[in-house]
């Protein structure tokens, strides 16, 4: 029986420092929990700041790569996946994931988040506007979460995993 | 040379009738404008009138499924594509479409919006809440357009094709 | 109701001359029965043979590009439709196709007759060596269908078509 | 930096006994070597047996999951991956892993070894017919190894991973 896979999505090269702290501890704490870290494994913004903080953490790390090869993979990336299929492989990064946090907000990530409201994954949003909240609430509903800190991110994962409902994609 | 392929993507089972028949009269005028039809190509919702409506006008319409099989495609399609990917055809959706038109709004017509800002395609919004319009165009800027009806759509269409900077894709 | 879709892959650049021109009747064949042709759609080797003979005798053309720009698309295509997903674009080549004739072989095309016998798809053989279709003939049984000459050909896929069993994916 | 990642392909439900008790050892010697071992994920054939013999060996399985779901998982899976695209994720299969072995033949598992050589991965042929060897010999020259056994197999990758050129994708 497998460990819970988390996913942190979130901006690459356009990632604030706030947005990549944010992540660093995120993974840490992901990694501390016992999950395993799955991200979009390339060497910068929130993917690479999670999966170090996860490596910090003594955790395991999962990159699902956009690329057929390992120019972009972050150093702290375990098991890279390599998709070459783009922005496609965003599904998979869903799919797999327990549950979605997304740390900030751009077009990639957004992909993400309206793909697992999509597949009915649960969706926890930290550092991100107003307006992505209201967007993401209102299409999700009550699978989409937020935090105010990495902290009570993990707090929700915690909620959502012991949930009766399974939500691993059974 | 190709004639432009404009994307309309839009609610399935949950469009509602002003979606459909936003959709219909839409399909209707891409053909009558010459222009290649493509949609998710189900038997429903948006993707289902917009291509009964290009057919209504005389147009060739391309149906992306997500199914690897024909149970739900829709009679008005011409070429039906077959990806067996489930929501991961989204990004095929928006990469071969010069234009793309979102005609309502849920979750995987999000994630296309979304996955079309990410690779660069103009994106006219039809039909969506305020909330809608005010997260995609902060995500997209300039690329992201708001139509008041099918006929404006159709003209914003005009104007990008006929852009110096040629959206096709190169 | 959709016209058949019939799949012609086979050597991109590595494509000999004789295959070349074996693709170019191929296609200029299959446009002449009326059914819409299928390849993959770069400006070379096979796909870009027959896309051309297609367009000569007045038929209809599909081409699903591994790429996700119209770079290497072939002057000979109506309908591309962009990937960006490589060579996970062969599971949408045959899954579209009714009938999939390979005419040559090499890595990406064998790729494709692997995936169309997985998928059930009728595959004809036509310029193999006699190593692949023992191979694929193993490999596929009563599925892979060996052609003498492009005439040949047609005529295993109008015999196809014809069968009560409908090879359309349903 | 990571360890490299062997891929094990082979015959699902028409798996023989002689395929998955080579599986089997072959997943064993993997993890022994302190390789990463990744299969098509689910809970049959080849890949069950080589994912429950790396477990034996105290190993890491990862499984690139043809559904969106869990259904058909295989208990030895460390690391599933849900891409919810059939047979298109066979490309994600060699893609991912530094060295390809077939273990035994099948329609699925000719697709692997054929997108593996498209791709310019290595690839070990192990319990396959003459006429298996013949064709894809032909097709990925010295890229195609074909191993006696399981302990030649693993000494082929030793061979493979030590060499100059680095097979792992840069």
């Amino acid at each position: 029986m497998s460990q819970p896979i988390i996913g942190v999505m979130g901006p690459g090269e356009g990632a604030t420092e706030v947005e990549k702290q944010a992540a660093y501890q995120l993974g840490r704490l992901i990694a501390e929990a016992g999950w395993i870290l799955l991200t979009g494994g390339r060497n910068c913004g929130v993917m690479d700041a999670a999966s170090r903080g996860a490596k910090r953490g003594g955790g395991l790390t999962v990159g699902i790569l956009p690329s057929n090869d390992r120019h972009q993979l972050s150093e702290a990336i375990d098991i890279p996946i390599l998709t070459g299929m783009g922005s496609a492989r965003n599904n998979i990064n869903v799919l797999s994931s327990q549950v979605v946090v997304a740390c900030g907000m751009g077009a990639g990530t957004a992909s993400e988040v309206a793909l697992a409201i999509k597949a009915g994954k649960p969706v926890i949003l930290l550092h991100v506007s107003s307006a992505s909240q209201l967007f993401f609430q209102s299409l999700g509903k009550e699978r989409v979460f937020v935090a105010a800190d990495e902290a009570a991110a993990i707090a929700l994962i915690y909620q959502i995993l012991s949930h009766p409902y399974n939500p691993s994609g059974h």
